[in-house]
């Protein structure tokens, strides 16, 4: 494909999602395929001889759409939302067409003073204390975008963990370094994404995972009782893990009790994921959430949640870069260069080497949306949660699960009153296997005080009260046909038991 | 920016890209800016108001350009090649456009299944064993495309140890297991890829890192008696990492030594690193480099190196998947669902939770291009270094660095007969930072027996004989008047000294 046929294609393009998002809504929101659907569609071997653009087009509208999960659907309700806004598109396709890879200051001097220059914007839009921002006066904190948030935990935890052994070994000079490892632990709520987990289990540390109070909320007393018993077993505690907005069902981490908690411990690293919650900072009447973040040491959001941004983009802060990145810091020869010391290197941040000119997305989201018009997304997002919640609350046969802050909404069929747990738990399974099996809407369960619930998320960037509506007519209409049609046994079981959480992972 | 701003802005945007990249040669290839250049240029907060497309889009010319390193400038011959070929371009629209997450199968099955039948297409095509694909019967095998190559070596190095740490807990199964880590051990080449240290460091496990032979190749007997030592002297081999195409100066370890060596030993995980070599594999006269691949566990290559594919595009294959997500699993109830266990969940396969729907671009390259498109490519590639090669050889003042197989050639300045190894070194250094500093060429340093070295990279998609031939042009002027001219003295040092590797990282 020469420039000239990309000139072409490239617009083509461009209207291929146009269409593919003004007539999203006559598609099914998930798809009717089984596993291994798209095996028989294709051949086995890539093609010898290349093949003309116009077929391989046809076939993304014939083999790959029907397989589409259209997160974008007005009828998806599922998980979080996940942003694909037009000026965040044009910024990754900006960054593909340049094409630059800024590993280092030097390999692309401008990717790396965006990315530094975006993230004290976003500090400063969402209320993060001076602490994080690299170009304050006397900082040693600053941003980085990482490719997940994931990512954000894991290169915290590592920081945390060369922290913690460097302490370790000073007082232990003689001690195997793998002993100390055993003796680090670190702390995050039952409600704490998986992705805590699966960084202690990178970082093999013991994770010992909290209850939350009745709210989902990880208490001040609650830990330091964990700490301290841990202490007093000869363990080390060295990070912990809080959440402010928890995918279950949004709940928030009580910061202002945990940050003095965790200041009274030596070397112990706070961290705050608040993925999907961060980006309603932008609003004054959300910021309260963040009282206690003084006492963090990193903190990250995912502007591709809550803020419509084109996924990859979260961001990561900590108020002391140089304990990152001496966690990560490898150093051949053909990645030095003169200003290794004046600038910031964005490979001694994270896991990969190369790195997307991430930034021009972000730059492009907060210019052509400005702060303002962020603010009056998250604000209509989370009016549309609590019309929802009305819904929910005004029909006796549901209960609302979660307290409703942003825009997740957990409900569930209450259940007749002789009904067992178990029994409510499989009435519940049923009506949201029913609902997805239909293909007319998208939801997924969570687990709250060890029930199952089924979560609603307010996603759509311009969803409106008729879209709410519509949903809960769908959402009705299958619990009355489950609770009183006459074939309610032949539903199958889509979800599996609910899984206890091991008290150490 | 609403659907029918972004037809505009986006057919805007592909104008953009199509004047850059026919009117790249006009620009300097590396910019001219200090270390903080942008941060005079931009304002200290985001817009409360948005802001119109054209004052975005005029800022991109006007602060962004002037501070970035053109990687597809055919005078930038720095690192390896980074595609931005057209048809992976139009791949991450649809994927943007799109925007699904692709965590588990259900989140969207087509982005799952299309990926998993790539690494097949791409496996078949470069010519990996059967034991890698996952649609052979029988093979527990198969691929996932990752973030970048050093997550590829970080996850086969995690699976690799939870896979030591079982077989130890087995053996001594009341011993503490950060003791058990303690013992286990890794294995590189002094020519590997840092990101094998960096994956030491994250495991928390000892690396050894090996000295090559004199053409930058890890050896059988190299590694045999480090092994036998170590383990001799109580330690626990469990990973080997080898290279084919090294960064430094594209070096092939030799496989076919090294593969016997590590399965004399017990539940050892046997590594490829063909970041950059991978992809001319393609080609059956490149084939022979894979010679003894049937021994090793996993295998990554990067088709948006040497396959002109956008970054991000990194493929990893293992021969036992299990092993691998057995290291990776976590599993909360909003993610699970009911193909669970007849599906592929990429989740599984690396940090990341959430994830691009990546593969579009690889099919679209693979089609567009067909097989024997990249293999032209990759062939011209090839043939332009091989002359570049000859003109350096012509040159009485320059001697070639390394066996020039594929695209990248090592050469430095010779220096007279009486000139230590330090003043030559800094002759070549100051041939370097001349060249760099013009904005007229673009290269990077290696150490090549420990001797400062210059790369040469053919990197642009339609490079031609002339772009060679400008470049030793330029190459040249600039020796001429280093070793000629009056003021040789006056150029300043940027780069830094050569780092000693430790023997134990």
């Amino acid at each position: 494909m020469d420039v000239e046929e990309f000139r072409v294609r490239g617009k083509e393009m461009v209207d291929y999602i146009c269409t593919y998002m003004t007539t999203l809504r006559s598609r099914r929101v998930t798809p009717s395929v089984e596993p291994g659907y798209l095996r028989t569609e294709l051949p086995t071997e890539p093609p010898y001889h290349p093949e003309s653009w116009d077929e391989v087009m046809s076939d993304v509208e014939k083999k790959i759409m029907p397989g589409v999960t259209h997160w974008q659907h007005p009828r998806f309700h599922a998980y979080f939302p996940s942003g694909n806004a037009y000026p965040s598109i044009l910024g990754d396709m900006l960054s593909s067409g340049i094409g630059c890879i800024g590993f280092s200051w030097a390999a692309s001097p401008a990717c790396t003073e965006l990315e530094i220059i975006m993230l004290d914007w976003m500090g400063k839009a969402i209320g993060l204390p001076p602490a994080f921002l690299a170009l304050e006066e006397g900082s040693k904190g600053g941003g980085v975008i990482e490719g997940s948030a994931s990512e954000c935990v894991l290169v915290s935890m590592l920081a945390a963990r060369a922290n913690g052994i460097k302490r370790l070994k000073h007082q232990f000079p003689n001690v195997d370094e793998g002993l100390l490892l055993s003796k680090l632990i670190a702390y995050c709520s039952k409600e704490a994404h998986s992705c805590v987990e699966k960084a202690a289990m990178i970082c093999f540390v013991k994770l010992r995972i909290l209850q939350p109070d009745e709210h989902g909320s990880l208490r001040g007393d609650t830990l330091k009782e964990a700490m301290e018993e841990d202490e007093e077993a000869g363990r080390v505690p060295f990070f912990v893990a809080t959440t402010l907005g928890t995918t279950s069902c949004c709940s928030f981490d009580n910061l202002p009790e945990i940050g003095p908690v965790v200041r009274k411990f030596p070397c112990v690293w706070l961290h705050v994921d608040a993925a999907y919650a961060g980006s309603s900072f932008l609003c004054p009447e959300h910021k309260h959430h963040l009282a206690g973040v003084e006492y963090a040491d990193s903190f990250n959001t995912n502007p591709n949640k809550l803020m419509l941004t084109a996924f990859d983009c979260s961001l990561l802060w900590v108020t002391n870069r140089y304990l990152l990145t001496s966690a990560l810091v490898v150093d051949p020869l053909y990645l030095q260069h003169c200003y290794d010391h004046t600038a910031i290197d964005y490979r001694h941040w994270g896991v990969p080497l190369s790195r997307r000119f991430r930034s021009l997305k972000l730059w492009f989201m907060l210019r052509s949306y400005g702060i303002s018009g962020l603010q009056k997304y998250v604000r209509r997002h989370c009016e549309l949660a609590k019309y929802f919640e009305k819904m929910v609350k005004k029909d006796d046969r549901f209960e609302v699960c979660n307290q409703v802050k942003l825009g997740l909404v957990c409900f569930r069929l209450v259940g007749g009153p002789d009904e067992t747990t178990e029994h409510v738990d499989e009435l519940n399974k049923k009506l949201l296997t029913n609902i997805n099996a239909s293909g007319k809407l998208h939801m997924v369960p969570a687990s709250v005080r060890d029930r199952f619930v089924i979560r609603f998320c307010v996603v759509t960037q311009h969803a409106t009260r008729e879209d709410i509506e519509t949903a809960w007519d769908i959402i009705t209409d299958f619990a009355t046909e489950l609770l009183e049609g006459p074939d309610k046994e032949r539903v199958c079981f889509r979800y599996p038991k609910l899984r206890a959480h091991s008290h150490y992972a």
